[in-house]
């Protein structure tokens, strides 16, 4: 019996398969085109069933943030990158027990790291590539010279379990208006050819060269030596990527179906999305609110609490009814994905599967802890 | 053998067993001295041990937002509150399912939304009480005018299955400093004499009245004729109750512990707790960050990306190194405990227990949809 929309319980992830599908073909047909290896991050989708179809249109592997992601990943791919800064013995220790079948690649940025790393490895009777993580604009994480990372780049060397692979960078500052983009592609480019250049001259070629977050992936065919990219967003998009004009409105794969619960204060209506499920993402200027909906992009997600948006009716003709369901395109979809335990698939108003988010959380914190007594002492 | 906060993986929430047991017996005897029932907002904790603690402390019953913390609930406690409208089919499905043995309260603020509720009611062969819900200034959900609270209580009374309680408000805007508290109260006082009066003129005395939040429960026993109050946040506190004064710092209960990742780029350092572990809440002004460090809370957490958060470094003379721990005060502590599965509880630096975040996520958003075939058509 075919279930549809209208009898889905609110607020949940709906996602439109045919679009997914689009945007899944669209960046690995630009990353074949331009001879760009794809080895997209899962993070904002966290799901197995999306990423082994990245794999199967020709991903070379995945990219992961949290040991978590790489657990449940390391059943679909036998190639990941751990784009996350390998520190602390809990993540060591869950680096080590991936599965031996699987080729892990670890991003760097620190020498202190690397010799855990190298124990970590040993112990779990495996090797680690790496990576050297540069900073090239983000500030975030990342060396800031080339002596730097020539300096990490020999330490890897010297380490019995590791090897150089190359390196990898986050440009994730690189999100604005084309002309912008220009200027700072222009930028990123003298500065991979400075940090390429000083790594071949002192003997660490690098074989790999990554960067590339969802809005800089489709330009980095103009940035020389780059050699792999990492987009997430691309596989639901959302409302920043289309306000950037990385991608068309039409191309926002994943909304919120939400339903109005609420019509008593005038020039508003109030749906059963808010903070818990849409979370309080910023677009850019104040006003703008967190999300907008698909059908009345006119209409935005103005306020809210934890169960409840509040959307503005003044910018509309647009008058909804209580009970009406409305998808929202969240300003931030990674963030979205990540307050729901699973996503709905949908072509038209069909409801055609549903998928766990699987990679969501973190795995237990302390396996070795028992469950403990039913009720400890006092609370 | 003792588990110590240093073996745990981060991000991780941990909650400090004796504040939060401080917290718990603090509000309690606050509503017992002044002779107001206390029905605990499960939302912030979410967690079937914390709401049996509260009941064990003299708590009257439970408010809930989404019917997955109902559920669970009803588990600890027979006497629910939803405060949240009962609109579309799901939710009274759901509603009118929980536990016969189960009292439920129902928050409303529509006519409309009044038959389906009945419908429900005789359907599950239960009946609810419904507090009519007005909105005293949040401008959120709520009827405007005594008038319509009239009008919705007496369909409420001609319902079969439903009774009128009484009325609900929910004073979120009130959470301001003193002199504006004391103002605001004034008019809610004023406010709720209307009501009451109105709905007492019309037959229709109120046997609750319902209100309070954790910033404004403190000064509720000020408003006559308020017989309730529904905090939330006092379990825990955060970073937004200890900035109004609702609160002190050491009062926090909740942090959320992190481990500094990377200090590779001057002037601050990163921690593994981003946006997925501690959401992105703003305090008041531009600058005040998204958390702070309980320890150093001159240290706050400035910028964040998904899975890093940026220690800001120029104003403290602390200087982390690689690998440190830090516990990190929330902003808002609801959000970032959505974020989690589990929280850990811990007596200093020992573990002694961890409960699941149970009432976290939606349930089932369609039972009757099989899981499908292990691969869709196409994606």
């Amino acid at each position: 019996m075919a279930t549809y929309l209208e009898q889905l319980e609110t607020p949940v992830p709906i996602v439109d398969l045919d679009r997914l599908s689009f945007n899944l073909d669209r960046m690995a047909a630009y990353a074949t085109l331009h001879g760009l290896q794809l080895r997209p991050h899962v993070k904002t989708h966290k799901s197995p069933r999306i990423a082994a179809e990245q794999l199967r249109l020709g991903a070379v592997g995945l990219t992961c943030a949290t040991l978590r992601e790489a657990e449940v990943m390391s059943e679909v791919c036998d190639d990941l990158l751990v784009a996350y800064p390998p520190v602390g013995a809990a993540r060591l220790e869950r680096l080590a027990r991936l599965s031996p079948d699987v080729r892990v690649s670890v991003a760097a940025d620190d020498a202190q790291t690397l010799d855990a790393l190298n124990v970590a490895a040993r112990l779990g009777r495996r090797q680690f590539d790496v990576l050297v993580e540069v900073d090239l604009g983000m500030h975030r994480v990342g060396v800031s010279s080339p002596e730097r990372a020539i300096a990490i780049a020999r330490q890897v060397e010297r380490a019995s379990a590791l090897q150089f692979a190359g390196i990898l960078f986050y440009p994730g500052h690189i999100r604005d208006a084309v002309e912008a983009q220009a200027a700072a592609l222009g930028q990123l480019s003298a500065d991979i050819a400075q940090y390429v250049g000083a790594l071949t001259d002192a003997g660490l070629p690098p074989r790999v060269v990554s960067g590339g977050s969802t809005p800089a992936a489709w330009r980095m065919h103009e940035v020389p030596g780059v050699t792999e990219v990492r987009p997430g967003t691309y596989v639901y998009n959302d409302r920043t990527t289309a306000r950037i004009g990385a991608c068309d409105w039409d191309d926002c794969a994943l909304t919120i179906l939400a339903t109005v619960v609420s019509t008593a204060v005038k020039g508003q209506a109030v749906i059963d999305a808010g903070t818990k499920a849409l979370g309080r993402e910023p677009l850019r200027a104040e006003g703008d609110g967190y999300g907008a909906l698909l059908d009345h992009p006119e209409v935005v997600v103005a306020r809210m609490s934890e169960e409840h948006g509040i959307l503005d009716l003044t910018q509309t003709a647009w008058r909804p009814r209580l009970g009406d369901q409305v998808r929202v395109v969240p300003n931030h979809v990674c963030i979205a994905v990540h307050n729901f335990d699973e996503i709905i698939g949908v072509r038209g108003h069909a409801v055609e599967t549903r998928w766990p988010v699987a990679a969501r959380g973190r795995g237990p914190a302390i396996d070795e802890l028992s469950e403990g007594p039913s009720r400890p002492r006092a609370v």
